[in-house]
């Protein structure tokens, strides 16, 4: 039997902190009979909420400091030697875990991340990436807001990374690839978008062209590549159209004793529409590019987000993320016409 | 009793031509009692359309041409001099009508529009502006597309553009105006978000700040401001979401006997939530910034989606927007302190 994988968990960050993030890991734990955890952080807050003895295949980290979420990230990677957060980030560097989870400060968290690990040969910044619920399934989309100004060359590393996340961590055989614009015409976008348009078409990726917004549903492609302004504006007007559409049903499900009888006769419906577009199952980014694997849950995940977030840490420590991003964007760069200015 | 306002439509263009926009205009002719109609296109189409004899308040203006759908810009400016949309756009121009519309080709509209109509005195380029959904009703959105790449000059000047709507179409007192970018702190975006964030914080307007995507729905802002690329993102992810949302709705609630019976005892919910979300009533996207007043329709818009493009272009043409543009901008541009690049 090979050996498990082993995950840092940084069980201080986030807008819940050890209160969540210690049963969540603790509930990991119990589900995956292979996993080691790693709990990072301080001792003394941590240990009420785990229970003695420790349970088996679980250890715990000392740090004695916690990254704000407020905190700027320069200050973080200077000042916050000892976060919790930095800590699990030098784990993975040390290779003593396969993978960290933190809830903490986005912005501190790439930074930390960068710092300590480093970037992929080939690959210029890291990106966020993550899944979002689509027809077919989900979507890949990347980046989501950690480069809000991109040069074609990021946009088709973006489509590396994003290509290796739909195969590994979604089995998706030839992950289709499309770039988001404003309209679907060779002609539409910015110059650098255009650049990146041409230089995936020769790229060996299963590159299908230009996608509108609605695309990132339809099931159409698997994985959307934007720069981390789009994305992020893309993700946030996603979950506040959800959100905006979510209180209006619920409005008119109880406006009056009629509609409400209806909703009764409705509840498994409205079960199963809730499972389906549940935020929490969607948890966990990845931020791609780095040589280790790091994923940031949302800073106010629940128990169960935060799970799902050390699962997303599971599958790509099982799959060896940061390797096979770094092969397949050596077998684009070698693809690409010479003087391209790709990489 | 004052004349009302004279409408020219464009009756041959988009997706169903004639025999969507023929019977929207007349519906909306039959309901407004002072509108004045004129009906652009080929007679003998229209004239089977509209009957015998002509209703009052219509004329017909003949047009021989229609721009395609798929056109070039540049080549319905050039070559089609007798279009249906030009023509349309003529009379505006000539003082003829007071506001055309068109379910043509977006860049062939937005092309001939600026080249017949030409700029408001400190606008350098029109818009695309349109009211989606919100919390408090909507928010009026602006660029959706006419505009990839932005400046922060740019930016200032949609800000004018859509306080103007706001306050003009939908009666909101000292709209509220959001910048839409990556965060809320200063230090979030491209340099030229933060340069126009500096340049609307001294602008006689109510400018928030910035704004993230999920404010456009919850009721915080009345305007959200933001480049053409990014503002067409997120329109059609809106677009998107809801018609996924919609489509895993009726899903669940046809998946067995049980399921629909509940959906019978939800009907009158079912019914009152797409009326609410329903997308016609948001047809019309103002393009701002020209002389005069011209509105797009979707292209595929049904009769009643047209017929609201139409109310669209009576409303901007009583409330006078290009003048009220035109003023508001003076008086941005003369509060600017010198040097700071605004006009």
């Amino acid at each position: 039997m090979t050996a498990g994988p082993t995950i840092a968990v940084d069980a201080m960050s986030g807008d819940h902190g050890a209160e969540v993030a210690v049963p969540a890991a603790l509930d990991v734990l119990a589900a995956t009979h292979d996993l080691r955890l790693i709990l990072v952080g301080r001792g003394e807050v941590m240990r009420p909420l785990i229970g003695s003895p420790l349970p088996q295949r679980c250890t715990i980290v000392e740090a004695s400091e916690v990254v704000g979420m407020d905190e700027r990230p320069q200050d973080a990677v200077r000042r916050k030697k000892d976060s919790s957060m930095r800590v699990a980030v030098n784990l993975v560097r040390k290779g003593e875990a396969a993978a960290c989870v933190s809830a903490g400060n986005t912005g501190a968290l790439l930074a930390t991340a960068r710092f300590v690990l480093g970037m992929i040969p080939g690959i210029d910044r890291p990106a966020i990436v993550s899944a979002v619920p689509a027809a077919h399934g989900h979507t890949v989309m990347l980046d989501l807001g950690a480069n809000p100004d991109c040069t074609a060359d990021h946009l088709v590393q973006f489509a590396v990374m994003g290509t290796v996340i739909a195969s590994d961590l979604h089995g998706t055989d030839r992950p289709r690839v499309g770039l988001l614009n404003i309209g679907e015409e060779d002609i539409k976008g910015t110059d650098e978008i255009r650049a990146a348009h041409r230089r995936l078409a020769a790229a060996p990726i299963n590159y299908c062209g230009f996608v509108e917004g609605d695309k990132i549903f339809s099931g159409g492609v698997d994985v959307v590549v934007t720069d981390g302004f789009a994305g992020n504006v893309a993700l946030k007007t996603l979950e506040g159209a959800a959100r905006f559409i979510t209180s209006v049903m619920k409005e008119e499900f109880t406006r009056n004793p009629l509609r409400k009888a209806g909703a009764l006769a409705s509840a498994p419906t409205l079960k199963a529409l809730k499972t389906r577009l549940d935020p929490s199952a969607y948890n966990g980014a990845s931020m791609v590019g780095l040589t280790g694997v790091v994923i940031k849950s949302h800073g106010g995940a629940s128990r169960a987000a935060f799970a799902n977030a050390i699962r997303v840490a599971i599958a790509e420590a099982r799959k060896g993320v940061p390797a096979q991003i770094g092969e397949l964007m050596a077998r684009v760069a070698a693809a690409a016409p010479p003087g391209d200015g790709a990489h």
